[in-house]
């Protein structure tokens, strides 16, 4: 079998930053890669063409009576920049101690390697299992998965037959705490531009007489926080459901530390809603996010100019029984009601995704009508995670988002099991992004155990 | 003689971009350009060094009966990006109708050019004319003229043998209306460094516990105005003159359109302090304005971090009166107030420079030890202007910034007569930067007359 440190390097090498169409050669060759490794373990794979960056559609076992598992994962990556950041360059992965660096080592060439890797194992050792299993792995992720959609009504008969979906995109406080996912935030994202003058001005000859529009997009953003906090626009909290007494249990059990997670971030204090511990307000609040601002003059030193344009963009995550629908008609509507007269300006919608929760087993909100195969994948995530890492998964919602779930849930019903494996510290979509190795050898070994427990049922 | 608007182009073709260390060899392109100009016009060219750019010091004649004039300019421009909306290149001169385009035309080597042309023709015509020239032209205008104070004070005694400076780096509202600009706007600038996450984080996984240092930054910006435009700082209007009734019929005198005006500035209103109208207000009142704001992503798309850093530039304008260091300080007191405490933050110092009064001859406040020389001067370009452009100059102050004028009558004692050039649409510090020959023909046969009325005393 292949050594599978040394096909994530391999991985990592190809640059395939979905977003940005410099990246098309690198994009391309990091799908060929994933198609050419899944075919030498005795896959039959399929290259579905998108509007942009195809899906790859894998498969092994073809008995209908078999259970079938979808192992989704996505061989794209964030855009590395700010690139003078990257200790070591951000497509030349390094091993520093336990951990690989590069960009996507974490989010999602690590977790989907270590997948791969199982299966392979696991194959080698059983080629006869009785499971059905379909690789499902996309090349848009980071930019909201657009194709997606489209993929799933056109491919939902073929998807529908399979009972659930597996896979690891999500994240774990500590190496041997393990946590199931079963939940993710949903996304409304916008760019608001604004403009002012026709042209950037000098400001001393015309200063003073107009609205600076970087002065309108700060009294914006400024207007849509309480000082408390929370999101200052009516209506923005109302679908939110209270959380349940399980749920806060499991977070508590997170057993994490306020201060060193303050220490991590760097920061002075919190500025956490009122009400909730900052691990809660990750995982049950909804919030507004300004992702980056831009106007005027960049560079050092001084350019006295009012500019012509400036803008901000934004991003709110959802919470379970929110609706992207009426959170993106509410800020739209604030934009429009707060956004000072004597400026124009534009609202660019950008991509969406719908919050999820799948509830596991045993819980007292679990839907009864949940599928046995679902639950036998839940019981056997926990034996084998509380065996191999030596302690019991906790099951917590996550403040990350993977718009894909819900729209996986829609289309073909089917619920997903989410097995976190990165960290906190692994840097995602940041400089340095890096995979702990020793998660990944122990996931490796899990993932094995469960999806031969699943095959056996 | 040489072509005047040939040797402009040559000039322009120059980018001289003091800020950009880049452009470090076409400064030096610029500044030898413009001392063998003046050498083959006569003039002893000596080529004072600075810490960073040179000061070209030129002289004409050495009989200390005759009277002595400086003209003032600089060899330096503004950066031009962004460079995708120059319709041609920024250092590639293009005529268009009766203008010539390109990064400098108007600020400052078009009007510079004008008077090199005129004392060219002058002393072609009158090469014994009984008038010391002494040219200073400086290549660090742009970036707040570093060097020039500790100039000033080395070369003082050789200075304060002049009689008055001449200049022509201020504005006037059409190709008719020429102004004696006789106010120039102070400056205070500074950067906002804030500094939220030690590092760029995922705003989904940390979304919601900490203040993003956009927020922080739009916060801070939105408080420094109130609603009716004037800056919410306390204290900062303080020692704002009132404004003199002949000033204020000056300014009537202007007849400019304030419906015209908007339409070309391209906002849908003002925003002008009440009580001041926009003609007013930039002249007469101080601003603090956001030259730039930046954080987070810039590009096309989304990428949802919660950036590390953002920043803002400000600057503040300030008039007769107003002493930077006082308005440094409540600038400066406001925002270590107002900044929230669960950030960190730097604030950069910039130039700054004091603002500039000389009242002409004859006015209820013009100073009774005003010089003789300069009195001269003041009438000559009134009777010079009225001829050549048909109408009679408007005295008015600006609200630009020149800071060395202060400077200079700080350190030498003189006073600057200042004839302004360029015109609202010549784009100074933006785009599409031109400057109308008409004017520059005008400006030339005005000059040669002024500066042989002031020889003829």
């Amino acid at each position: 079998m292949f050594d599978p440190v040394e096909k994530l390097k391999e991985f990592i090498r190809h640059p395939s930053v979905s977003a940005d169409p410099a990246f098309k050669e690198s994009m391309k060759g990091a799908q060929t890669f994933v198609a050419e490794l899944l075919t030498s373990i005795g896959f039959a794979v399929e290259v579905v063409k998108t509007d942009l960056h195809p899906i790859i559609l894998a498969t092994r076992g073809t008995n209908p009576a078999w259970p079938h598992v979808i192992i989704y994962g996505h061989y794209d990556v964030q855009p590395a920049d700010p690139l003078n950041l990257w200790k070591s360059a951000a497509f030349e992965p390094e091993i520093r101690g336990n951990r690989l660096y590069g960009r996507g080592a974490a989010d999602n060439k690590g977790p989907l390697m270590t997948h791969i890797s199982a299966v392979a194992r696991l194959l080698e050792r059983r080629p006869d299992l009785p499971l059905r299993i379909t690789f499902m792995i996309e090349g848009e992720e980071e930019m909201g998965s657009p194709s997606f959609a489209k993929f799933l009504e056109t491919h939902s008969d073929r998807l529908k037959q399979a009972d659930f979906v597996y896979l690891s995109d999500t994240g774990i406080p500590t190496p041997e705490q393990i946590v199931i996912t079963c939940g993710l935030r949903g996304l409304v994202l916008c760019d608001v531009v604004v403009t002012g003058p026709r042209s950037d001005l000098h400001s001393g000859l015309h200063g003073g007489v107009l609205r600076n529009p970087i002065q309108a997009v700060a009294e914006l953003c400024a207007s849509l926080h309480s000082p408390d906090g929370r999101v200052a626009i009516e209506g923005f909290y109302d679908d939110v459901m209270p959380v349940e007494e399980w749920e806060r249990e499991q977070i508590r059990k997170l057993g994490t530390d306020p201060e060193k997670y303050r220490e991590f971030l760097g920061i002075p204090a919190f500025h956490t809603p009122p009400g909730f511990t900052p691990f809660e307000a990750t995982r049950v609040l909804p919030t507004l996010e300004f992702n980056g601002i831009g106007g005027g003059y960049q560079g050092e030193g001084t350019k006295t100019v009012i500019p012509s344009k400036a803008f901000v963009k934004i991003s709110c995550r959802l919470v379970a029984n929110q609706k992207p629908d009426k959170i993106r008609d509410l800020l739209y509507a604030a934009i429009r009601e707060r956004m000072p007269k004597d400026v124009t300006f534009e609202i660019i919608g950008q991509h969406e995704g719908t919050p999820y929760v799948v509830v596991p087993p045993d819980r007292s909100n679990t839907p009864k009508d949940q599928s046995p195969v679902l639950a036998r994948a839940f019981r056997a995530a926990d034996a084998a995670i509380a065996e191999v890492f030596g302690k019991a998964p906790l099951y917590l919602r996550e403040g990350g988002s993977v718009p894909i779930i819900a729209d996986i849930k829609r289309v073909t019903g089917l619920d997903s099991v989410m097995m976190g494996l990165f960290l906190p510290e692994d840097n995602l979509h940041a400089p340095n992004e890096s995979f702990n190795l020793d998660v990944m050898k122990k996931g490796m070994i899990a993932s094995e155990k469960i999806l031969e427990a699943v095959a056996r049922g």
